[in-house]
C-alpha cells in the first residue's frame, strides 16, 4: 500500500473546505489532514477542539454549511438549559456537539493521547481519512491585544475578535512534540504534496510552525509546500485575518501573507482575482499560480483540491 | 421570620412527590427539604445527583411525569451523538440535564460546595423552598450482589436492579458531616416535623441515617419524625425496595420497614390498604395511622402533605 502522499495543515472552516476536496479527489490511505489544535480550550469542563471538530464534522458530511461550524440539524436545548441555570452561554455548544466534547474528554481523562481519541472519532463518523491533531500536547494560542492578553476563544467568540490585535504568543508550543505520524509522513518518499490550507496566517498556521522542529521537518521534506492564500480581493473569505492584518499595520494582500512563508514554501497561490500579485509573489522567490481559490460548494472543493495537487507535481518535476 | 418548620428526608421519585405536596401547603421559608446523596455518581466527568435532580425538576414543575426523571419534554440528541460515537449511553442524559450536570461539575470545580450549587440552581428556577443534599461530603451507595459489589447507577440504571442484593454500604459515610443548615433546622425551637418521605429505606434514607451524628440529632430534635411506607400493599410503589426486601429475607410489608425506623421515628404511616398493619407496628412502639398515600395526581400530594403534617402536629400536642 501506498503511504501518505498529501499532508494538510489546516485550521477550521476555510481549510476544512479544502481538506474536504483533498478527501473526494485522493484515495484515503495517502490523505494526511493535520488540524491546528492552539484554538483547542477547557470549557465547564469540557476539553474543546474547534478546528479538529469543523474539519471532522465537515469530512463526515455532518457540517453545518451556512453558519461554517457546528452540526447540520444541531439543537440547542443544552445551551438554552445551560443558560438558564446562569452559565456561561458566549460559547455556543449543540446538543450533539457536546457528545463530542464529553466523549472526548473522557477519553482524554482515561490517559488516551488527543491523537487516539481523534482516531476512535474519525472511525465512528466513517472517516476514511487520517486527520491527526498537529501535536499531542496542549499549544494555545493567547491574543495579545490593546486591552490586554486574551485566550484565543475569548478572544474570537466571547469578544467577537472586536480587541485590536498587537500580536500573539503560542503558549506551550515550545514544549510541544511534532505529532510522530506527521513527523513520520514528512520523511516519507511517497510524499507528493504538503498543502497549507487557505486558513488564517496568524491563529491556525503559525502555532502549528512554533512547534519545535516542524519549520526544520518542512524544509527537508522531499515534496513541494505549497500554500493557498486565505486573503482574496482584499478580504478575508472568513474569520479575522484582514482585521488581524489592519491592525498589525500590514496590507490585506495575499502577498503579506505570502511573505510570512517565503523562508519555507515552494509555491504560494492566489486567487485568480488577485492575478496581480503573482509578480510580486514571485519576487519572493515563491513559484506563484492564480487559480479560482472560492469555495461555494463541492464541486469549488473538488476542482481546487485537484488544482493544487496537480499543481503540486508540476513542480515537483 | 419563622424559622424551619418541617423538615423532609428524601430519595428521588416517590420522595419527590410527597417534597412537592409539602412545598404546596407549607410556606416557603418553613420547608426544609433533605436529599440523598448516596445515589450520586461521577459518569462522563459529570457530577450527577439524580435524587437532587429529580427533586429540584419536581419542585419547578418540569419533572417528566410519565417516566418519573428527567425533564418534561426532554430531548435526547447528545445522547444518540455519544452512543454513535461508541460512547457509554447506558445512563440516559437528556440535553437539558445535560446543563445541570455540566453547571454543577464546573462549580464544585471552582470549589463551590453542593450545597452551595444546589442553592443557585433552585433560585435560577424559581425555588423558593431550601432544597440541601443531607452532606457537602461523598456518600456512595454500593450494592452488595450475589455478583460482587456495584456501585449503586451501576447495580440501579447499568444492571437494571437485576443482581440479587446481599446488603450495602455507604462508603464516605462515616467521614460524612452533616449539612451545618440540616443541623441547625434539627436544633430548632421553630421544627414541628420530621418526615422521612416515602423512599427507599436501604438506598435512600439509610445512607442518610448512616452519618455521623444523623440519628442523635434526630432523637435530640423536639419534633415528631414521620415515616411514611414505600410499601404499600405488598409491593414498592417505584423502584426496587421491593425486590430487595425479598432479596433480603424480609416480608415485603410496611411492618418491616417500620422495623428499621422503630429506634428512631416517633410514628409511621402506612396505606389504607395496610390498614392491618397498624395494630402490629404500633407493638414496635411507634405511633401508626393509615391513610391513602398514593399520589397518584398533585391533589394526592397535597393531600397526603396535608395529612402528615397534621398528625405530626397531633402528635406533637
Amino acid at each position: 500500500m501506498k503511504g501518505i502522499s498529501t499532508i494538510a495543515f489546516s485550521g477550521g472552516v476555510g481549510g476544512a473546505k479544502l481538506a474536504l476536496g483533498l478527501a473526494r479527489v485522493l484515495p484515503p490511505e495517502e490523505l494526511l489532514i493535520v488540524a491546528n489544535t492552539a484554538d483547542d480550550f477547557d470549557h465547564l469542563g469540557l476539553h474543546i477542539c474547534p478546528d479538529l471538530d469543523t474539519i471532522t464534522y465537515t469530512l463526515c458530511g455532518r457540517a453545518n454549511r451556512s453558519q461554517g461550524w457546528g452540526i447540520e440539524g444541531e439543537t440547542w436545548n443544552c445551551l438554552q438549559a445551560l443558560s438558564e441555570l446562569g452559565g456561561p452561554d458566549w460559547f455556543r455548544l449543540g446538543d450533539r456537539d457536546v457528545a463530542t466534547h464529553l466523549y472526548r474528554t473522557q477519553r482524554l481523562r482515561e490517559g488516551a493521547r488527543l491523537s487516539e481519541v481523534t482516531a476512535e472519532i474519525c472511525l465512528a463518523l466513517g472517516i476514511g481519512q487520517r486527520l491527526i491533531p498537529v501535536s499531542d500536547d496542549p499549544v494555545r494560542t493567547i491574543v495579545h491585544t490593546a486591552g490586554g492578553d486574551l485566550p484565543f476563544q475569548d478572544y474570537f467568540v466571547r469578544q467577537r475578535c472586536e480587541p485590536r490585535v498587537t500580536g500573539f504568543r503560542f503558549d506551550g508550543a515550545d514544549r510541544a512534540a511534532i505529532n510522530p505520524e506527521l513527523h513520520a509522513a514528512l520523511s516519507s518518499p511517497d510524499l507528493s504534496a504538503v498543502i497549507f490550507c487557505p486558513s488564517n496566517p496568524f491563529v491556525s498556521i503559525a502555532p502549528m510552525l512554533a512547534i519545535p522542529g516542524m519549520q526544520e521537518a518542512l524544509l527537508a521534506a522531499r515534496a513541494p509546500i505549497v500554500a493557498v492564500s486565505p486573503i482574496v480581493g482584499g478580504t478575508a473569505v472568513k474569520g479575522p485575518a484582514a482585521k488581524m492584518m489592519s491592525e498589525l499595520g500590514l496590507p490585506i494582500t495575499p502577498l503579506a501573507v505570502a511573505k510570512r512563508y517565503s523562508d519555507l514554501a515552494t509555491a504560494f497561490i492566489v486567487d485568480v482575482v488577485d492575478g496581480d500579485q503573482v509578480a510580486r509573489v514571485r519576487e519572493l522567490g515563491l513559484a506563484c499560480e492564480a487559480m479560482p481559490t472560492l469555495m461555494n460548494n463541492d464541486d469549488d472543493k473538488l476542482r481546487l483540491a485537484s488544482s493544487v495537487i496537480d499543481y503540486c507535481h508540476a513542480l515537483s518535476r
